[in-house]
């Protein structure tokens, strides 16, 4: 069992910006990405301005999206630089990890 | 493209305790924390004897829910020590990742 | 407030293969481990060749699963060992991270 170095990142989108398609096609068609999986939150709000109203409700109408994927580190980094300028996304996380090959 | 250390955090919750509101608006309302987000697993189970049938089918009365969400680390360090007084968390779990600003 | 290390895993399963029920089994029976966690995924792929058409609809007929678990380091790496032989599962990704106790 060997262990191979990968970096984890989870893409934070939501249900009402056109962003998922473009994104998942540029991750599976161009970037050929591997371990892609899309997440749908329940609820969740953005960095501080998105929600102006305090009742949790509203926040559904507008659900949370993470598009989840890891490759190695030097394919990552490229893909980011590659999303950045093609997608303008703003939350991008991404960190160290292992997998089994 | 800017590199900025964040804290990720996953707290584990369970649909049937009342915590996930109360969490919620610490987290919108006092903390302001950036990029929430709350996924619901489809089934799960916590510490040895809290599940005591072997049916896996029987987990899913009480769901598990996870609150998600990343910031800087000395905020995320301040608001985790915040929940432990305030609402008695016991699964919150968290790492140190990456964004790109 | 203690810090604790934990290891952080995250299994890729896909709902058309008959592995969940097995690792839950497993990992509720015998590896007893705390904090396990299944999400659905709303749509995904793996590596490259498993899916041809470049529609994206066609990916949700095989839903992605994620099995996510975490505890003591030492621990969840002798759970992957006994995975790898047992379920022979192939997306096993891990990393190190903190709870409080």
């Amino acid at each position: 069992m060997k262990q191979t170095e990968v970096t984890m990142v989870r893409v934070y989108l939501h249900e009402a910006r056109a962003h998922m398609e473009e994104l998942l096609e540029y991750l599976h068609d161009d970037s050929k990405v591997r371990g892609v999986t899309v997440f749908r939150g329940i609820t969740g709000f953005g960095s501080s301005g998105e929600i102006h109203s305090s009742k949790l409700i509203d926040m559904s109408l507008d659900l949370p999206l993470v598009v989840e994927f890891f490759d190695a580190p030097e394919r990552v980094e490229e893909i980011i630089r590659e999303l950045n300028t093609k997608i303008k996304l703003r939350h991008v996380v991404y960190w160290p990890a292992k997998i089994n090959l």
